[in-house]
């Protein structure tokens, strides 16, 4: 009987160990809640009606099909027995030999939990549909709205957070107000939309270099972004937001700051930090228990006397890792060495034909910046399909200003909110 | 002051009708209670998991926001006043000088509305996405189901009605669950999954000729659909349905049987028949009303002896004649003659390479009626981008067998029943 190695979580970090155990001899079961495994650097741009859903990611099964060794069940991890090894799945458990958590992470609100029904953030395909009706519908809202103050706030947009993600949805979304829409309406001037992108710390892009993150800021502002930094956000309610004691008044708010780790911790029992990550060992297993790992997003290692980020190619790095020591283990072979992350380096996409990268000591923005922000995501996107449909529709959105994605498909969207 | 025309529904007709008036002396609005318009002709694909959401769907906004005489406002409408020419939308009235009322069908139970929760069917985008997961689900249950009675049950799907649609369903989900989802799973054989299409009348396709209605049989039985003619459907319920005394037990019913109109009928308060269908004169305005015109499957009108069939051709030539007339009326010219429609004829697809075609005269059915399929329904589809990335998918589909679009994208899937 092969050993069995269970897998929780599709999304990088998962689903690479699954790939990467292909050929061990080991039985696999990939456990994940949803049927997909998404593409999350790009969700923004579902957020953002610029992609569609189904370019961005891929069924779970349909990547891990052909691979003879794995299994995949959809259901929902609630715990983890650790003396029995089982992993709890609603009402089955499943034994292990071995167990890779891979379960990420979702947004917080520093403690204001009531914060979220008013900013939501975005996780997941549900998350970033959830978005763009919002956004399209505030517009729809704003061309029916007689009172002038009351449109004013429809068309008024705060994102919270100047990390990657808000810089990519500020930029993303001064671009559909400003270029996709700007035809569409008649009692409105899209183009007036107010956006604001509100961080706490004193820069965007806190983990880029300095000057990267200074280039940002200028062409976020050339986009008709306003850019507060050393602001933080005290209040989140229907209103807006309230920044440094001024209320902004903004009928959409969206969230970008802030993450918390999956339970992983709870259900294993053992020490986390303070947004819930797993503290793992210099081998990403668990203290004590060299047959669990965890990784990416989840988990939390200090290299170099820093937390490494919660980003993808450190999911990526770290299931490389534990499938090769798994597969040193069960062939009884010699497993020592210690994880190392190696960084190459940041990228973020600020707008239409404008990124930047940061790989230390070479750096960069603009256009060229742009076309290899391109090709890496491109790369990395899991499916052959999936790259020939981003890229055209990106070549499209580029070339046309259309962003083609811009449906509402609630089931009545006439009567939101 | 220009006329103001309304037009309610941005479906074919309403769309037709609105492009069809772009360069007459009036100012048009477009109401419609979705942001998008729809090709429903696909919106079996997307229940299938073989197109995207994005693929088949345009925001209005997009396709009229250069017709410069026109506006969009997304809205329900709720009544008309005939009297003071108003239309009512929420607790707005907006006055019109001529009004098309185009807000097409949504399935009918014959009367027995409670059955719509155990049997879905698509009208809209939401619905065809719900489909598409209550499908993947089943398979998804199956594969962790141990009872043999239960695996079988989730295995079974019975689809209602045996016009184009349901023939297009079964057909693709017998493509779904014996070639895309094949080797996606190892507890069940998705090739063993039961398809069952069940039609009250004696023949599938009734508004085709027979002998095509034979070979289309013919065709889904090698698919390994089983096709039930002359069975009326009992009672759909949350084991299955009952068809003639028979018991089928089945986890999934979908529904492509019996329509009713809009409630258009309602809010003008004139006659209309058995299923909501406004009665129109000859130059389809309303008796007693002469700017007020009703098209597509919201309207019916007898030629020959016999109603016109609520099919996409019928409401594209309503929408253009109702357009000229409505051009004639507002110059001052000679508005006489009565709509004609020209049967161009019906086509349906019937699995992978093969659709049937039935002009009259000529007919066919295979590869080549395939390739007429696809030119027609591309050439149909609004917007170059919509056709380009459709026609991408199919190939794509064609040539691997993937379907692209499997997303299970609901907030908790592996909770859902």
């Amino acid at each position: 009987m092969l050993p069995h190695v269970i897998i929780v979580g599709g999304g990088f970090g998962g689903l690479k160990a699954a790939r990467e155990l292909r050929h061990a001899p080991v039985r696999i079961t990939l456990i994940d809640k949803s049927n997909h495994h998404l593409f999350q650097p790009l969700l923004y741009q579902v957020a953002t009606a610029g992609l569609s859903p189904a370019d961005i990611a891929a069924p779970i099964r349909g990547v891990l099909g052909s691979q003879a060794n794995t299994e995949v069940l959809l259901g929902e991890v609630t715990g983890v027995d650790l003396n029995a090894r089982e992993v709890v799945v609603k009402d089955r458990r499943i034994r292990y030999d071995y167990l890779v958590i891979a379960t990420g992470s979702t947004h917080s609100y520093f403690g204001h939990e009531e914060w979220e029904k008013y900013a939501p953030g975005i996780k997941s395909i549900h998350d970033a549909t959830m978005m763009r009706q919002k956004i399209l519908l505030a517009f729809e809202a704003a061309e029916s709205e007689d009172d002038p103050e009351k449109k004013r706030k429809l068309l008024t947009f705060a994102i919270v957070g100047g990390g990657p993600t808000g810089v990519e949805l500020s930029g993303a979304l001064s671009e559909l107000a400003h270029h996709a829409l700007a035809a569409d309406f008649r009692h409105i001037d899209p183009k007036l939309a107010r956006i604001v992108l509100v961080e706490a710390g004193p820069r965007v892009l806190a983990t880029f270099h300095a000057d990267i993150a200074l280039k940002t800021q200028r062409k976020l502002e050339k986009m008709g972004v306003e850019v507060r930094t050393n602001s933080r956000v005290e209040c989140v309610d229907a209103q807006g937001v309230v920044v440094g004691g001024e209320r902004i008044e903004a009928a959409t708010v969206l969230w970008a700051a802030g993450v918390v780790a999956s339970p992983a911790a709870k259900w294993l029992g053992i020490p986390s930090d303070r947004v819930g990550r797993v503290k793992v060992a210099p081998d990403l297993s668990i203290p004590g228990h060299s047959n669990v790992f965890v990784i990416g997003d989840t988990s939390t290692l200090e290299q170099n006397g820093q937390p490494l980020p919660g980003v993808a190619p450190v999911a990526l790095q770290e299931a490389q890792f534990v499938a090769r020591r798994i597969g040193r283990l069960v062939r009884g072979e010699k497993a020592e060495g210690v994880f190392h992350y190696h960084d190459k380096g940041n990228l973020a996409t600020v707008g239409r034909a404008f990124a930047v990268v940061d790989f230390g000591r070479r750096r960069g923005t603009g256009f060229f910046a742009w076309i290899l922000w391109l090709v890496v995501h491109i790369f990395y996107l899991i499916g052959f399909r999936n790259r020939l449909a981003v890229i055209f529709e990106w070549a499209w959105a580029y070339l046309t200003f259309q962003r083609g994605a811009r449906l509402i498909t609630d089931a009545s969207p006439a009567n939101s909110e």
